[in-house]
């Protein structure tokens, strides 16, 4: 395994991307590519969290989240417990912070959540001894989604400071958006927003990012598009227009992939809507990096599961 | 780890509390006590079940408890395999037998079973070849929970015998308080029941319990008091005062709580509806043990599934 | 454990039977006995597919099957993670070749699927790496079951070639049947085929089947009884009877069981229907191999998940 240096980490949760530095995103992102190189092995494991519990805390469903840490928490040799809202008590009235507590009683070492609530993890890292890890939490911060797609610009381009780098859709609602935004701007991409005016306040302009509602102009010089996805089953009416009229303006169609710079990289957070935020062939095309986004996910969870639970070096990460 | 003896445990499954005997029930928590250290280690895993596989077969909705019988098999380092009613075929109306036998055919070693029924544990252990393992069977009994009540009361206050235990709450309806009932008065404690009258009979005195309306009365001497769960979501209206005037009756408010003596443990089994049956700051107070239920809780079913299992000795729990 | 020959397997994929040879059917077979030896022991667990990622794709519910191969995979030592439709983002509109492909970039080594439409499995076969296996496909195929099913007659019989196997039941919606009448055809048995006129169309008779509509000549010579299950749950009203009345005209009643021979086996691939395709008192009686079919599911599907992983042979099965 690849020689890691974990020195720079010394977290004991991972609640946003905002809080991190520049160094500790790169510490993450080093411990990644140890990891990565776990999943190609054929014994894909490693027994570096032997005999912790981890507890998959979604409040708001999602499968493939989910189903990422879960195997993450696996290929660590960790017992993981899915704890869903389906079935919880937490319809018998529970509050949060009993049902963490809970979870915690049982000796948890790692509580990853995901909420529909902005604050969820926070709230819960002040009275948890465990480690938390934010799966999402309302429209605020996907951290490890922005690890990975950093992750996997880097590993494309080779750097991120001093890219262009597009996020296109619902930025004002989106988590995936708001995690992406502090972490390449911390690693110094320059930052364009477009969609919707209504969905890509000129607020942003604040944070630092460059805010456009034409979209030619928002990926002529772009090395990378990150395409958002348009929640078909949640549509608000009043901000957005119809399915049909967001493909025309801001879809990604073969007519404006022609018009993006050669070696532009195409990156969306899963699931795709083919046809709608994206044409389905440039899904598909060379430029389009969704599925190693998925492989990299997978190995980002694994390096944060590693992290925050005190991982120091490659010693424990041996086959 | 403590140097535990289970001579005294020879059953191949665990029905009831009923027909226990004191021995048995220390040994059990004897047993706990051993797990409960496993659960204290960096490496929260002993080999001890290995390649035994365990079944959850919940056909009434759970999580708490599941989660915990599941964590205690992995920690065991046993195969487990969730069968809850959701998905099942029993809704296509094969019975409850055929089920048990099916999922038996899979070599199963243990079959853990939650059922709205009465005596379906019983039933399964008469034709089962494998353990059977009772986790809450209608308004009968939840046998691991008067288990893990009594670990706690016996760790808490180093003994049972001689104290004097009050059950609040919907007695004649909860299979917890006619577990706990069982297990008391085998391990000699003095029990008081009190609840609205429609839920409190008088016949529980022929079991040797106290029976008592009067809520004042029925803490002032407690030293222990174990507060039931109001389930808000299945009322029963013919019998049940509303939510706030349960409160007024029967909850343990700050008022009452001041009278109760200076060192009653105050026990829960969760999931706790603050401000109904117990005062919010109460149940967060030092002499609230709420939370060291839970953990107990996994550490008596880690000692429950090793003793059905045949489990031995300490040599057997090496880590 | 039993040296086993895994030589006439070279597949990636166990995607129906109709492909494979006979040859190929006796060395699932060979290397089933093999892990039914396995279930045997005290520790029932093999590391042969150690840090291998197993997916349980169900797109349609089931619970016995997804058990079956759940805990196969967990025998084997493998990390599963089930992916079902109920909280799956299909429902976001994704395809299910997005779903497959996002869950192989997990480093999925195999995808075991089950689909309401036919030819799903080979479907992903055509751009999936890693190995998938089909878990029935709409009314087309069910190879383990067939492969179980057959196993189990040999187990019993001591041979396939030269037996009368009648299949009474709904055939034309029927993937367990049509994967058995491909295996019992392939391994030399005389296949024949009963039920309503409606759902067993004299088409079948060009496989190489009899068919016939007169129950007692059906099971007159029968050495080997496949009973399907009525499906309840999805009558298809102009083309059925009523349940009453499947059970007088094709029910393995007392009346028609007198009548077949002594030693004839009886099957069901389950769940039954007591009273409604076989009397209940039959369906436990010396001659039912139902149970026995469970157990050989298990090792069976152990088998597959070894063979298509590559398993060579004795020395990666051992304990």
């Amino acid at each position: 395994m690849t020689n890691i240096n974990t020195a720079g980490w010394h977290r004991k949760h991972l609640l946003d991307i905002e809080s991190l530095t520049a160094e500790e995103i790169n510490v993450v992102h080093d411990t990644t590519r140890a990891f990565k190189a776990v999943g190609e092995r054929a014994i894909k494991k490693v027994p570096a969290l032997r005999g912790k519990t981890v507890i998959n805390l979604f409040i708001e469903p999602s499968t493939r989240t989910r189903i990422s840490f879960e195997l993450a928490a696996m290929r660590l040799t960790a017992d993981v417990i899915n704890f869903s809202t389906e079935a919880s008590s937490l319809k018998k009235g529970e509050t949060l912070k009993d049902t963490a507590r809970n979870l915690e009683a049982l000796n948890a070492d790692i509580i990853i959540i995901r909420h529909s609530a902005t604050g969820a993890p926070h709230f819960l890292s002040r009275f948890l001894r465990g480690s938390v890890i934010n799966a999402g939490d309302g429209a605020h911060e996907h951290p490890t989604q922005a690890l990975l797609d950093t992750f996997t610009i880097r590993e494309k381009k080779g750097r991120i400071a001093g890219l262009n780098v597009t996020i296109l859709g619902d930025i004002l609602y989106s988590r995936v958006a708001r995690s992406n935004i502090h972490a390449l701007l911390k690693l110094g991409a320059n930052v364009t927003l477009c969609g919707p005016s209504t969905l890509v306040p000129k607020v942003f302009e604040q944070m630092g990012c460059k805010v456009t509602y034409n979209v030619d102009e928002a990926i002529a010089e772009a090395d990378v598009i990150n395409l958002l996805r348009i929640q078909h089953e949640r549509q608000r009416k009043t901000m957005f227009p119809s399915i049909g009229e967001y493909t025309n303006l801001f879809g990604l169609t073969k007519a404006r992939f022609e018009k993006t710079k050669p070696d532009a990289l195409i990156m969306h957070p899963g699931p795709i809507n083919r046809g709608v935020e994206i044409n389905s062939e440039i899904a598909d095309c060379e430029r389009s990096v969704v599925l190693e986004q998925v492989t990299n996910g997978l190995a980002v969870r694994m390096a944060v599961l590693f992290l925050v639970n005190g991982g120091k070096g490659p010693q424990e990460i041996a086959g």
